[in-house]
């Protein structure tokens, strides 16, 4: 058995904001070598998630639009986690989107749907966060 | 290591319905011959869903009617999505039930509690499509 | 190939508790002597779920109020499944909180971001239930 390990490094000039990392997950299976396996991509942080969807900017939009109906960031003192933080929605709405993917690798490629496509959703950003992409398989 | 690659089809009657594919994953597990290791099953599309709950009727319909409350098929012009397109909801209802599931394979069987049954949910029918079964082990 | 599975067991004293388990998955992967891999830990009851976040009182007390929110545990009559049973929002609680986390195993530990915590997460409890832990890998 083969494994392999990158961390990918993120730094939301906002709050949120959602990156397409499909192209950087692909170029890690390359390096990687493995033909046959799985690919977990999560991220290394409790508020942002990554998850599999269209990558299609009114979809963007939506999910902005949705998390904030479903976890508003705002008034801050709504939650008690906002003590010395102002990122509880951030908590809740990585929740809703998930941390992770588990992709299946067939052939040395992503076994992807037509409209699959791998995002990094920062939820509390303007800093320097980490993804994780391990690859096991052979 | 070993590795299993299966496609499994649908055609939904209606824009949702509820599938319970566990059989179906038990007889690709028996097709791999694996015994020990791991059976990820997702769905290829980002409108539907690979999920892991109880086989009662109560619970698809109190499913269909709660996903309804949290991310609403109409108006379709709430969604910025739906351009082209009607389906914005089902790209969101999707994201709370999940894409995947990751399922661990011990003597030859889905190591299963009491109730746990594999599903799979479509959210924008009256097509064909897919879940992908990617099991790997020994 | 090598594989490691062990239950875990909770009874928690009321409807709903929150368990950090991250110190027992460490021991499971100690026992395991897995040093590449992955470790999948899923709820076995579909009414609780193991997730990934923050341990930190106030975000526990956040979920709390948020999943009672969004699936709100009374009138019990709301939901179809409530037949003989009480515990239709545990299965919906459960859904938005997820079934199970897939961790990578990187140099004999789990492969964590600064802040990431296990937790099994009961929704309907006041009597035993399980976790299942599978890691495999070499």
């Amino acid at each position: 058995m083969k494994s392999y390990r990158k961390e990918l490094w993120f730094e939301a000039k906002s709050r949120r904001q959602i990156f397409n990392i499909t192209h950087e997950i692909e170029t890690c299976l390359h390096e990687s070598g493995i033909r046959e396996g799985l690919c977990l991509v999560n991220a290394m942080h409790i508020t942002a998630s990554v998850y599999i969807n269209d990558a299609e900017p009114g979809l963007y939009s939506d999910y902005e639009r949705w998390l904030e109906r479903l976890a508003p960031e705002k008034p801050y003192d709504q939650y008690a986690h906002n003590g010395y933080e102002d990122n509880a929605d951030a908590h809740l709405k990585r929740t809703i989107m998930g941390r992770e993917v588990v992709v299946a690798v067939t052939d040395g490629k992503l076994d992807f749907g037509p409209w699959e496509q791998i995002h990094y959703y920062e939820l509390d950003g303007k800093r320097k966060k980490r993804a994780l992409v391990k690859i096991i398989g052979e």
